[in-house]
């Protein structure tokens, strides 16, 4: 899977690349936000390929304890080259460390993606003097420990209690019930020395909710447990094999009253509790988070694309015409209708978390200076987009698999593991049913906001404006226009918004409590929540292509992915659009027809528009997805290698095979 | 995960159970065709449970070499048992195959599945008495070499020879491209020392097409690969860890003309090619495949459903209510809305299951008296529901693992392994979409002849009966009434399937080829064979609970979840109801509302569904969806196990992690 095998270029895939419309590369910048980022990336990825410490196994062939081994000593090796090399910056970091993992995941990512920024917004300078340094130079390896076995994403309900006691300024973190186990933290089962454990705090009698206590899990000396701390690896996962998500048990293990951290909220050392200033300063690392993970989503929605797309100009497979050559499978509009919409959704959702990440950093600068008005917009926007992009992303993966037929299932298309590894983003940093009815709960305020006549603004302004009745037959319209597309979407969400709202409403006046009102519409509640994300998509799908700097050819090309886009997701909720009769029946054939048409316009520009992503093979971990298209050689390299093919004849024949075909031979 | 464990019902599941309307052992029998079956299949599991030589090994903490292994092994004692124990019967050694192997894949399934069918049915009797018994008796193993590296669903496309030499009366057999490399058989890489290839027959200078060979692969003396022939196993994949797809490429490899299974076509000593005298007979077994297909699409989402069903009563998140315990997972009617309709679903396929072995079986009839008929019809619908009821299948079963939080991608839920094994079946025997596209052709046939006055028998007769006209407006509908929801799924049947047909008369009247017709409709066409599908199975599922032999509890049971399944999908396609005003935007607003009425109802039932079942732990193979609710204490004796908790400290401490720590803290 090296590009050292990048011979001779496939000529069906040349004869895609020499027939595109326009030049990939001005995409890639588009989508890497400059040519001076794209150059950068692209000399941290020839650091990395190049590097002969950082070479390469095929993950497929190992065990999972041999990839756990793997992920550690690549971490070690990672780390000492960025030091050796002076990467530093958040953005280098991140470019080199994708190049040298290559789709690997890593056993010590809590530790720097949580650990250490948990340490810098919530320890006191104190603290941080005593602590953050040792983490950040990896002194102590730290996880974050807050799942239990018995609770995830209602934080309320964890049940590990700190309990503070006063006479030798101790906390006493202890798991009263096997289910307040804490379970799932990465690092947590073998790697890590040190815990952020998420505690509900108990002080003079009361308790006082979920802190976060730094306890030390293993000794600096040999890495044994210390006492009362019961710890180990939660066993084998779908995906993930490279990390050793843990869990911890703790029977009254005792920590210094300082290892709380105390920026926001203290115990005093008598016991006495000081609330945080400002409780909703937490919500921007969650923004942050929630950003990368579309950023992710989307990115995986790009390889999926790119081995599927490819693939698919290779393979040829059955006849169009009798006696005519095999065409490309990608000539079948079957095929087509598969995959061009989830490029498009790869290319929407890219620009999506180009918004957010844009977003919070504009809305950093503002709460910084003590603005927080636009908070719960954005907070918002950001749950119901995570689960938005990460669901279209999961099952979007699972369909660029099985359009590459049987050799999508195997291992050499790198498409099974690359679904495992992705498809947790559903469930974790908050489940996705939970985070659309967490936007629906804010979509909901702002349209009952609307009807007291409080102005909306953002990406919620629109609901001021709900029409619920129809506006069907106000002439002909345009369906392909991008005004009209974003109209309908916008009208949708309102109208769902209102719906929902109307439905809550009348729930609460049948006699029904507020909760079970709620959960009564919780159906509508996530629909409407999907159609507002949907909505925003398209609506910054559509800016993006307004504004983007980029050649007309790429406009062009880009316009064309936007319809369809739009288009399609009004085919796959038609329903909603035809409800109310906003379109009518014959405005779906036409928009069925738009389809026909974008599909066949995308086709020739498929390739080139995956190449934009710029994936390097060596990240990309695909056979099928090869840049030069090679694939049935490579595939045959590649199976070569199954550890099953260490020898001719396999020693369970020895075992088992021989003397039952001996016996039943025997028999005749 | 053995019933050893089971010691106290979990207090939730045992509500759960006390507080259903309805006996789930008579939904039990009407599963399985009569409590005979039933009681048959439970002494068959427990012969196979209590056996102490077929214990059960964890598959998810092995080695895909020590599950390879142990599937041999297995495969052998399974065998063994079979003959010391007199098991025959299909369905006999098929429950009792299942108690065995509890989930496990068998590397020798394609002997049984394929290499003896296609003997009995393609071997003349000479062949037979030489070849059969032979491969009955295990004496030999053998493959059905099929696919190739660059063709698979599409045949004629095949590439490997077998070129007749009249001078030695012996085939040539042999693999004139890396693409023609036999690719995918089970059991070929490692275990068959002989296989039915399928190859292009040459004589006499012509091609003849493809016909099957015997030919042997390994040497019966030590298990060496014959000269000529490079064999292996293709490496790993998504699922199927123990089972050795493999490869296979032969070079000029010389096998006597006897070799070719010549019940149906001959070649004589002299090189004379002798026509088969019925072509069609070969769709008989395909159809029985196809049968099998659904039945174990409905039994992987009945797996599923158990799982997540039991799960969500066990599971308690979050709080409806302010202070009130927390509410059990299920009591959301967002979760509802994922596990119900699926529920239904299972229950559907069930259903549709039995009436297609129930047609097979009077068809085979049929067939053996000279009455072909009825095959195009039965041929068209058995592919269709094949890519039908595994499509919604593989999805499902992936919704009910995201249905179970975390822990659901866990290999403790049993939900990832049953997913990964389970969804190749969207691939398999013909891909989903080239299926729904054989559908489609022999819909959009029969509706032209009906144009033609030509009556329609069997399950396509509704299409003599298209209105395309909208019927709204006709009144009050009760929308609850099945004969109601029967007539509004055949009215969008025949809709799209009218629709598609004129689209693709259109393209063809201007002007494009029959081809290219055909290829501009196909995402209309693959819809209309879906709905066509989709009307066939509420169809079915109506009758069903019309007929069924079971007390009134039950049926009003079975009818509520029938009408969940119909209205359910409804709403997931209700564009397709609303687009020509069959349903009118109020109407729909209805059905929104009987649905969630129809979650509400079926919750109390729920766990007395999956119940139903009858799928034992054994079986199961999920932590999660134990049958006694334990589920903590289990994922904790589970999690124990894992490999890497082998030891307290993992040796890559000492040789990375250690080292690496010292380094850091001598720095700071």
């Amino acid at each position: 899977m090296s590009s050292a095998k990048r011979t001779e270029m496939n000529p069906d895939l040349q004869k895609e690349r020499d027939g595109a419309s326009f030049n990939p590369y001005s995409l890639t910048c588009l989508l890497h936000a400059g040519e001076e980022n794209v150059e950068r990336k692209r000399e941290l990825e020839r650091l990395a390929f190049d590097d002969p410490e950082l070479q390469h196994e095929d993950l497929s062939f190992l065990s999972r304890d041999e990839r756990y081994t793997l992920g550690l000593k690549k971490t070690i090796r990672f780390l000492n080259k960025c030091w050796d090399l002076d990467i530093t910056g958040i953005q280098d970091v991140n470019t080199y460390r994708r190049a040298v993992f290559r789709g690997m995941l890593e056993p010590l990512s809590v530790h720097y993606g949580m650990f250490l920024p948990t340490l810098l917004s919530q320890a006191t300078e104190a603290q941080q003097d005593k602590w953050f340094s040792q983490a950040l130079n990896y002194a102590i390896i730290g996880t974050y420990a807050q799942t239990e076995m018995g609770h995830g994403t209602f934080l309320r309900g964890l049940e590990t209690t700190a309990t503070y006691d006063p006479k030798t300024e101790e906390f006493v973190l202890h798991s009263p019930t096997l289910s307040s186990a804490k379970w799932w933290p990465g690092g947590l089962g073998k790697s890590s020395n040190h815990a952020l454990v998420l505690a509900q705090l108990y002080t003079q009698g009361q308790c006082y909710g979920m802190h976060p206590f730094i306890v030390q899990l293993r000794s600096t000396e040999d890495h044994t447990p210390l006492p009362g701390i019961t710890i180990g690896d939660i066993g084998p996962k779908f995906g993930f094999d490279e990390v050793d998500n843990g869990f911890l048990m703790m029977d009254h293990v005792r920590i210094p009253r300082e290892n709380m951290l105390m920026k926001h909220s203290q115990v005093l050392p008598d016991g006495t509790y000081v609330k945080p200033r400002n409780s909703k300063l937490a919500y921007g690392t969650m923004m942050l988070v929630r950003s990368y993970i579309v950023s992710d989503a989307a990115q995986s929605l790009c390889r999926a694309c790119t081995v599927a797309v490819r693939y698919s100009c290779v393979r040829r497979q059955s006849e169009i015409k009798p006696g005519a050559p095999e065409p490309q499978v990608l000539d079948y509009q079957t095929q087509q209708y598969k995959l061009f919409p989830l490029l498009s959704a790869a290319y929407a959702f890219y620009f999506a978390s180009h918004y957010m990440m844009d977003t919070y950093f504009q809305l950093s600068g503002n709460i910084s200076q003590g603005d927080l008005s636009q908070l719960p917009e954005i907070h918002a926007l950001s749950a119901g987009l995570k689960a938005f992009t990460t669901a279209v992303m999961s099952s979007g993966i699972d369909t660029c698999r099985m359009a590459c037929g049987g050799h999508g299932y195997s291992h050499a298309s790198g498409l099974p593991l690359l679904f495992a590894n992705a498809t947790p983003a559903c469930t974790y940093e908050g489940e996705n049913t939970v985070m659309f009815l967490q936007t629906a709960r804010y979509l909901v305020k702002c349209y009952g906001a609307s009807k007291t006549n409080e102005k909306l603004s953002g990406t919620v302004a629109y609901l001021s404006r709900v029409q619920t009745a129809a506006v069907s037959g106000k002439g002909a319209r345009d369906l392909l226009d991008l005004e009209e597309l974003v109209g309908a979407y916008q009208h949708r969400a309102a109208r769902l918004v209102g719906m929902a709202a109307n439905q809550l409403q009348a729930h609460t006046k049948a006699g029904k409590s507020p909760e079970d009102a709620w959960n009564s519409c919780s159906v509508q509640l996530v629909k409407c929540a999907q159609a507002h994300c949907h909505f925003f998509v398209v609506r910054n799908f559509v800016d993006t292509v307004r504004t983007a700097d980029v050649d007309p050819a790429s406009r062009a090309v880009l316009t064309t992915l936007c319809q369809l886009y739009a288009i399609h997701g009004i085919i796959q909720n038609s329903g909603d659009f035809l409800e109310d009769t906003y379109l009518t029946g014959q405005e779906l054939q036409q928009v069925n027809s738009h389809l026909a048409s974008l599909l066949a316009k995308v086709r020739p520009d498929a390739v080139a528009l995956v190449d934009a992503f710029d994936i390097p093979d060596e990240i990309l971990q695909s056979v099928l997805g090869r840049y030069d298209g090679n694939v049935y050689e490579n595939l045959y390299e590649w199976a070569k290698k199954s550890p099953l093919n260490k020898s001719q004849v396999h020693e369970s024949y020895h075992k088992y095979l021989r003397p039952f075909l001996q016996q039943n031979r025997a028999k005749l």
